[in-house]
């Protein structure tokens, strides 16, 4: 076992010249200018300092990672009364979410897939008074940075080409799991997925779910009984068809968006994030995936 | 065997005071008023005159017996390139519509699955000069009756609460297989399935599939060819998932609507019309399929 | 229009040398070693002769077209009771039939898939007293001539090498829906796959689904309303996933084999069968399919 | 939080009288004699000794438990080629296991599904001299008690019935994913998961899965990047499709059996067995799952 920075910069220097950097998403047209070679580490410790190797502070777009950020801000509202509209099992495939959402009858089997995120955020435009600027004020304190944004043109751009999305909600429209009008759930959706941050003001936001519910200043955002179970189900569904495998390679808690970040934890321990906007077949960061790999390898930790 | 008007009379009051007259359409508001007692059946031969029994001239929504009409405008406008939108395969199930969409990546099964009636209108709204005028005058050139309009109503009734619809068209969407915008092909298909008829009406209009693709005033409106093909598509997809039922039990090409309506065509013979607007739980006339069912049996006719 | 046998002359003078033949099944070693380029054509109308083209003498292994006859059998036999135990709809997808099995909890979607002829099977096995022998000497009665026999070693094969029909018989005894044992079922089934014939004798066999339920020697096997029931059904599922598209260009009801043969049958007009060792992709006969779609259409008639 | 002792003397007395305590699994008829007030916990914790209470002597037949060993002696013998053969995703639903291993050709999606454990089981008859017998001296050495065997009669009653079984190991075979005969697999697959133990006995076999991979007699059996691979799908496959409700409520990696019992890991802390007979809905023991609950609760202590 080595200590942590050893272990980041023997891995920046493995992965960063790596042939096969996987392919920037390409179905939002503002993601798919990003160059593919940004690739960034950044770790912190609870009680050992903070490490960061690469582009740790180029922003980029956080997409599905703000899944756990709206799921955490409903669940701290709402408590258990979430769980009649969604589920919290794993959903098996990645092609087939909308024939899941049809033979479930509108209950999305979890609250990271598009159509389960979707309903956390309808609850969330039925429960904030000014649901874009109140969520973006409960990611600025998490954050405890002010400065963090949505992008508006990548959400106008998801708007104008989302169809996918639009085909969902309408469908939860249709088993009466949708209680706001689609085109508002939307859009708060798109705008959720367009927040911008760096891996360091991710890895901050994050620090919650290393530190049993208590943000960067202390301040309990969630109790240890749900802390636990946000962490159960990134473990579970973080990275949709491949949590197995995640698990299976890296054995943390983690989520993983489009814009090619990846968040993960341990908890008690560390908050780790990567960025790399090469993506594999199945959505998740492929330098990251291999970066964290190697890391809990490395250092011999895991929650298993 | 008995002639065509015994039958007829003999089913009429057999039928007329059954128990069990099944349950109207609720889903569209509209059609939730209509009383379950109306109950007609009207045929015409071709060479042997016409005979009618019960409420013949009293109107209803054709709902989708219209996506017979549209198929055959959209299949004589454009010949066999529509069948590289949209597959001639039954659909198997009634729950799964969406998963066989998206599983098939966005090609319906076939034209009468509501995601194939919706490419069809899409196919349509892209090629005549004003979609619903024009569409309209074809219907009224095949009844000979320039008095049939759309229920304006009743389209409206369903722009407001076809989510399920507006799923699948987004899907449709998604998959690059819708070419004009979602609303604009949707508005188009709510006002096909609210055009009105009465028995007699349908009868006329549907006279070209019973007399080789010839309308009541002999012009042709499909050849030979084209004709058999929508017969054959009548018979192997016109009832969803009973469409074994119906060829098994009937034997006769045909098609239903949710309003209650069903035709059905003995090529070179006869066409008949049956309304009554209780469903079964397949979303299929129930009085209207015994009394087809007893109409072949009674005269031991069917295309087997 | 023209005649039949100019028909069949222009057909056979087309197809004989098709640079694709398609391809002989390979998953049953003893079928793999027919020679793609037997080719045949025969024709029995009821009132206007016979005709036939190419190898009409060459005996071939029926396989699935038997289940036409073991469903007959059954249906004369037990009446509207087996019903209870297999469905009449088309089955949809050729990939799924154990998944659909599972979902429908041991009811075939119809008794052409092999599951639903398994069940066919096992009620034969159920009520035969020599269940082997007895479905023979009923072929026999069909077609007129006691020279037919099972090839053994075909059915040897098949027993070593049906995997996937000893899951589906594994899965229906599991649901209940098998009543025999799965080797004793099996048994009976893969011999009556192995029924040899020529084309004319299996022309010949076929000849009630064309006449009304009555055998060459004008013998009812089946009444009026069973018999056209049977032609539905095949209509409807005789050629899997491709059941629609033979409907759309060929418009008869027929069975295939993936011995290569087809029967089709014109009611009250004729029986016509082909022989083409080659299959497409969905494992019916190439060059047959391609056969009778131009047949039909040369001849312009077509139960549409 | 309170200590290990207070805290299962407070779940027993909370459970051993709950007015619902599921149901004994009836499949198995050897398993539906078992009495289903048999309830109990028994707990080793790595540096704080053990405690047990209630029917902590009473043996169970262990049935899916035994997937985890197999699964362990496979990995140690084979190392990552049996990834080739079978996969590490949770499989989402229940009813669908044949469907999946149809759709997916043959790769069970996991070795928990009694697909993929046939897949392992097939991997240790192609690899073990005596499969039976040395399989049987693996757990007695786990154990570190030579007393421990197959209950025979059970293994047979499974041989008569289990019919989903055979017919999954077919499918596998027809997809060339097992390598050995069907009868020879099976045989092996029944009588694995026919082993007897109590509480005491089974928790001290997975032991190892709490220790780094080393047993009770400190003997390393998986090296430890194995070891937190085998936990890792315990949690994300150990419990079905309720995989995803155990990580969410308990948060410890687990396997349940139909006989009732569960094995529940704490790593570099504890290992946790409960027994109770009776089922939910999911065929997870109900009063074993509260107890768990109940457990990680009160302690505050799981990998999240």
């Amino acid at each position: 076992m080595i200590d942590y920075k050893t272990a980041l910069d023997e891995i920046y220097s493995t992965l960063k010249n790596a042939p096969n950097k996987g392919k920037v998403a390409r179905y939002i047209p503002e993601l798919a200018q990003i160059d593919p070679n940004n690739f960034a580490i950044y770790l912190n410790t609870l009680n050992d300092g903070a490490y960061g190797v690469g582009h740790i502070d180029t922003k980029f777009s956080i997409q599905s990672i703000s899944k756990v950020l709206t799921l955490s801000k409903a669940f701290a509202l709402k408590g258990n009364a979430i769980w009649e509209r969604v589920g919290v099992e794993p959903s098996g495939n990645p092609f087939n979410h909308i024939s899941l959402l049809e033979q479930e009858q509108g209950i999305p089997r979890n609250p990271f897939i598009n159509s389960g995120a979707i309903v956390i955020a309808d609850i969330l435009v039925s429960t904030l008074k000014n649901p874009k600027a109140d969520f973006l004020n409960y990611v600025r304190e998490l954050a405890n940075d002010n400065s963090i944004d949505y992008n508006y043109k990548v959400a106008e751009s998801e708007k104008n080409t989302g169809f996918k999305n639009y085909a969902i909600t309408n469908l939860l429209k249709s088993f009466n799991n949708l209680h706001n009008d689609v085109d508002e759930v939307l859009d708060f959706y798109f705008h959720q997925c367009a927040i911008e941050m760096d891996c360091k003001q991710l890895n901050t936001t994050f620090h919650l779910f290393a530190n049993q519910g208590k943000c960067i200043k202390n301040k309990t955002h969630l109790d240890i009984s749900k802390l636990k179970r946000v962490n159960a189900i990134m473990l579970m569904c973080g990275f949709y068809d491949q949590a197995g495998d995640f698990a299976f390679d890296v054995g943390l808690p983690g989520k993983s968006g489009v814009g090619g970040g990846i968040i993960a934890v341990l908890p008690n321990q560390y908050i780790i994030t990567t960025w790399a906007p090469g993506l594999n077949k199945k959505g998740n960061s492929l330098l990251g995936l291999q970066a964290l790999e190697l890391f809990t390898t490395k250092t011999q930790q895991s929650i298993f």
